[in-house]
């Protein structure tokens, strides 16, 4: 399905999954995350996981990485409000799953990664938004192809990600998910879209 | 200053303010809260802190609840998108300080509270945005009585609120905050005031 998240000479993708798969069990069952108890779940000796993700936090980052961290197929409907509606859609019904909002919860608790931690070990927090930046930057490719004028996934990690993410964070009751999402990719698309013609001469 | 946030019969303000700023600089130092920590660093009995807060969770609500929970006084220069700037650009610098992020960290990591939690024992979440919503109601409020077309409190939660903090919770690179706030009051007040005539009829 999406590509496995074994590194280079690591172990075999069928331990990863079943430590990944403990991490998941862990924070959904609000345990706490630590080697030995993930370690025990996943039936795996506690010295592998030192030696292959040294703590906590970067075992968190990996399991963050290899659930939010492929960029696998976007949408792809012919026009970018159709494609940000599915997108952002899925990206809601993904935030209210318990297991996706734990991990969510805990990437943004775990310590920040030291700055100077090896190539490769990113903070929790950006491997949860790395392959939702790449699934972005494609779909507005993708509408810029088809001539249609575009915002900045900046823009629509601000308007789109960002009221997602927060609401579930806090625990906010989420309006409809259609109504939210429409109101949002119509904020993101609309200012864009009303002055496509000039710009596209431009 | 602002309203102390002693409960009718809690503690002194004095007691309380100790153990609020021992939670802070805990959290601040990346260390541990725990009943035990605190009281020692309050200098309070540990005993005191089980009797009024109970456990962590609620603790760290309270603590968040004075922190951020206080509505004071809202910006008045005049114009909705006056105020939003300055409350925007305000909001913005107290999530990059230390203090503040580590106890938004925290709430979003913290249990969530039993629902049937006696009442006045809030989630650290809800504690850290009460004082935001009244806030935000209030500037809205006073644009209104002046005449000008305000979006919903909702919106300004999505589209400034949700963007400055998710940034700040996902340790993003901020752009410049003039910019970032500027493009976000744009985006809250600019479809509004354009529809402003017609709908000040209605």
């Amino acid at each position: 399905m999406t590509p496995t998240m074994t590194r280079p000479g690591g172990r075999s993708a069928k331990v990863t999954a079943a430590v990944h798969h403990a991490v998941l069990d862990l924070l959904t069952a609000g345990e706490a995350v630590t080697i030995p108890a993930v370690a025990a779940r996943a039936g795996v000796n506690p010295t592998s996981l030192y030696r292959r993700w040294g703590d906590v936090g970067r075992l968190l980052a990996d399991t963050a990485l290899a659930r939010f961290g492929t960029s696998g197929d976007v949408p792809d409907t012919g026009s970018l409000t159709g494609d940000l509606l599915a997108w952002g859609t899925a990206l809601v019904a993904e935030a209210a799953h318990p297991a996706e909002l734990a991990l969510l919860r805990a990437a943004v608790a775990a310590e920040p990664v030291d700055p100077g931690a090896p190539e490769g070990f990113e903070s929790a927090c950006s491997a949860c938004l790395v392959g939702r930046s790449t699934q972005v930057e494609a779909i507005l490719a993708a509408a810029q192809a088809r001539g249609e004028e575009v915002p900045t996934s900046t823009r629509v990690l601000d308007h789109l990600v960002a009221p997602v993410y927060l609401r579930a964070l806090f625990g906010l009751p989420a309006p409809s998910v259609e109504v939210l999402v429409e109101l949002l990719v119509e904020r993101l698309v609309a200012p864009a879209t009303a002055q496509a013609a000039p710009s596209a001469l431009g």
